[in-house]
């Protein structure tokens, strides 16, 4: 294998989900594209640093001083939905039903990693946090840490008089309770609803 | 989501085995990464594809004339084996086993696709093929079309009286009969050989 080729399946490699196997497909792949092609691929991966800030506002990636759902007069901005990541923003968006506002925290509490509160965008949550916002809804993940940043968050907003609450756990839509795990299964019946 | 993260969002997805989410995944990953590190990256795609050539004589990729493997002295001049791409020749390398020469066509005959002969490297394995070569081990992939080129191979070469071989047929190391499909078991009975 010549080095050029070796060095290009390290990058892909080092990249998450890609083993060596799929490195090596995509850097052959890339050899065998067009030269144009590879040119913009090149560009677009130092676009995307070069030109990707944090919005001042709620923190998640955008290319002007406040990103587009920030911008946005006709959202509501009375809810703030707080995520660990960017990409989650996109999940919810994907609804086209959430119409407020979103906070990125950029990670979870995780002792584990050396992660506390203070490296994640707390201070920044609680500074945009005025008398116009009257509920934030924690959609963190549902595993150990984002419950564990779900409880801290509540612990420092519910203070301010604000409503704060979580995503609800439960059965996956189309799911068989035969094949639900025991914690979401007794987590849907603890959280079970009235039929209306 | 910012235009210039779409943008590496679909060039990650125009690559084989990477959907949307996958790709979406990894373009988030980049903006996370290290300004130089993602440089790297960026440049390291570009030099595969300036850098790179077709080796003169196995039509491997090479950054010089001539790859490695063509240019060492030390492996047996007398064996060819013939591969659909350059990927097939990392996996033989691997094994440390084989010490002949290689030859990549750069696809199979697929009419569906409009691949004939002649859109493959057949003519340099012909002008290849000296007093020397004594056998042609032919290891394209066990698919029709790999099957189908391997028997166009064997027709042009076996005239020149020069032996041409095929890989084996037979059973997975480690599998179980039950779970082999049907034309597999047939060729492994087919192509059974004497306990020594």
């Amino acid at each position: 294998m010549t080095p050029s080729l070796e060095k290009l399946i390290n990058h892909f490699a080092s990249l998450p989900g890609i083993g060596r196997k799929s490195a090596a497909r995509l850097a052959y792949y890339v050899l065998g594209m067009d030269v144009t092609n590879v040119k913009e691929f090149a560009d677009s991966l130092l676009n995307v640093k070069s030109s990707i800030n944090l919005c001042s506002s709620c923190q998640s990636f955008c290319e002007r001083e406040k990103c587009d759902i920030c911008s946005d007069s006709t959202r509501d901005k009375t809810v703030v939905c707080v995520v660990e990541d960017a990409k989650a923003i996109d999940s919810i968006e994907n609804l086209h039903e959430y119409k407020g506002q979103y906070h990125v925290l950029h990670g979870v509490i995780s002792p584990i990693d050396g992660i506390g509160p203070e490296q994640l965008k707390l201070k920044e949550l609680l500074s945009r946090i005025d008398e116009n916002v009257k509920e934030v809804i924690v959609a963190t993940n549902p595993s150990v840490e984002g419950e564990a940043t779900a409880l801290y968050i509540g612990r420092i907003i519910k203070p301010l008089g604000i409503k704060v609450t979580r995503l609800a756990y439960g059965l996956p839509v189309g799911a068989t309770l035969e094949y639900a795990d025991g914690i979401t299964l007794l987590r849907a019946i603890e959280g079970r609803t009235e039929v209306k």
